[in-house]
């Protein structure tokens, strides 16, 4: 499989998304982006495992990475892809092979940069954090994902969205002492105990901090709910899993700290935790960033793979064609001059 | 296998134990009781199934069943029985091979009962509903079960337990709007909605009655509760199970208006019910009973088979040797001298 760089981005789009490549089996397009950019001279390519990383080396003072996944979700009758009325069609159209196809008609065109650019492609991004191709270069490779500052090409709609929140799961233990229902005074109901629980999460106000001009908003939800032994014993324990979706102000640390003392008096065990990305819009890669892709940035809510330059050291924001919410849709599509403005102005950025 | 039952009721209960018949599978034990019953010529004996009904017919006036099943819960390395100090040990010893042992032992010593009897040897009664072998008799054989009165011979610790409660399920479902959980207030959380079921369950005051001079005590459990779609999802459903133990003096349909009056606003779908019996103690055969019996009577909380002569218009009570505490134990035992006892008082109230 071929990729010819100097077709329009939509039409690399069309192709890329032709390319099936459902989490675990990015391969074949791996490969075809790999090629693609060892035939361009100015680029340095490594390759490790589904990931492709290339490098120009012009020697400026200042290197931005532009990264993508190439994996999307498993299709779901909606290959290979078709257009209509001015929008793209097909499994992982939007989420986020309209952004990879601009990293690559970038990578193609913009020979002397005005920053140093190194182009992530990664694989792994749609299932458990631990398959995270990002993740695995962020460990094996680090140097590779080094810079001043990183975008990370999701869909956001065209705007800048900054930094991300961060998210813990944790179960909270409600108990009590079993009994027989027809004697149940005998003991302690463990999911009536559970109601004060919930009686927390529905008097509980979320934060909505603003974090360098950016106004986040946070969540503390029950994500499932599980009790009972049989249905003739009054059972001796429920548990509450939460999910605490917390602003970058604070770290998963503090995150953690602050979940105990919400439910203070119960067991609570943390099951899982990623910590967000702070914006970042003080730096003036990003604030020119900011002012040459327009409009007005908004906080990222849900968590991205922005953290993980995060925790590198690196600040990065979301910005990339097309609506976060069509993805992981049969109607998954994106809108054709949506893909083409974010490579003028990313084109128009790099080159300055 | 012989059954001799000119045994002491204690040795016979032991030889009745070491008889196993987990449910579906009492074949041998029934044949068991079966030829035995048949040798008594003062008795006409019916097979059903693993069930076995003597019949004596000395034209009395009235005419009272004793009933007990000979299935037992699985075993559980506590076979063959064993005896210890004044105890005797073993699957099914108190539940309630000895009841049955008595049964035996009645219907081959009192040839001459003051009242007919009848002694019901049934099938399947650890086991779901539709396969109890009471049930299938009133169905089948109806006639078989006609009486004035019926004891039911489970373990009572000795006393008299008149009637039984009767027991309902429900599903009680909240409702939400499915959201992401990093934009959790686009949705509404069922399980945080649930809390107020919850709530209806802590602050539920149970009621007490006196019914026939004997004191209920219902209540309302919790038995299960269940939410929750993905880690990353406010769920829109959430479905708490109660089990409702309500007293003889409401029947089943009164008991669902009760229930659904309580979760009034909420859907709630009835899974699962069984009438209870009230305890007839103003009969005179009843009353008879309870005197020669002994003790104070009280009343059974938990749901037992003489719901199903109650259903019949038979008026029926709960009395047997063993503490129904020590039911589906592995150190399942019963006292000696209990058996004995059951025995003798039996004997004498149906020379009477």
């Amino acid at each position: 499989m071929d990729l010819d760089l100097s077709l329009a981005a939509p039409d690399l789009t069309a192709r890329l998304v032709d390319i099936e490549s459902v989490s675990g089996s990015e391969g074949p397009l791996a490969d075809a982006v790999e090629a693609a950019l060892r035939r361009l001279p100015h680029l340095a390519v490594d390759r490790d495992g589904h990931a492709v990383v290339a490098r120009t080396s012009v020697g400026r003072a200042q290197r931005v990475v532009l990264a993508g996944h190439i994996d999307t979700v498993p299709v779901a009758g909606n290959l290979p892809s078709r257009r209509e009325r001015g929008l793209l069609y097909g499994c992982g159209s939007c989420d986020m092979k309209a952004g990879v196809a601009v990293q690559l008609r970038l990578a193609a065109l913009v020979t002397e940069p005005g920053r140093d650019v190194t182009y992530v492609f990664y694989d792994c991004e749609e299932v458990e954090a631990e398959r995270n191709g990002l993740l695995r270069l962020s460990r094996s490779r680090p140097e590779l994902l080094a810079g001043d500052f990183a975008v990370l090409m999701e869909p956001t709609g065209g705007v800048v969205e900054g930094g991300c929140q961060g998210t813990m799961r944790a179960e909270i233990r409600a108990t009590g002492k079993r009994a027989h229902s027809a004697r149940s005074w005998l003991g302690i109901n463990a999911i009536h105990e559970a109601g004060r629980i919930l009686d927390v999460l529905r008097d509980y106000q979320a934060r909505e901090p603003d974090v360098e001009g950016l106004t986040y908003h946070e969540g503390l939800n029950a994500v499932r709910i599980s009790g009972g032994v049989a249905g003739n014993v009054v059972p001796d324990e429920c548990v509450v899993t939460v999910n605490y979706r917390f602003a970058p102000d604070r770290s998963a640390a503090e995150a953690e700290a602050h979940l105990r003392e919400v439910f203070a008096g119960w067991e609570v065990a943390v099951t899982d935790q990623a910590g967000g990305a702070r914006p970042g819009l003080a730096d003036p890669a990003v604030a020119s960033f900011v002012t040459a892709m327009g409009g007005t940035p908004r906080a990222k809510l849900g968590w991205t793979d922005v953290a993980r330059f995060d925790a590198l050291g690196v600040p990065a924001v979301n910005y990339g064609p097309g609506d976060p919410q069509l993805a992981h849709r049969e109607d998954e599509h994106v809108e054709i001059a949506a893909i083409l403005e974010c490579e003028a102005r990313m084109r128009a950025w790099l080159a300055g």
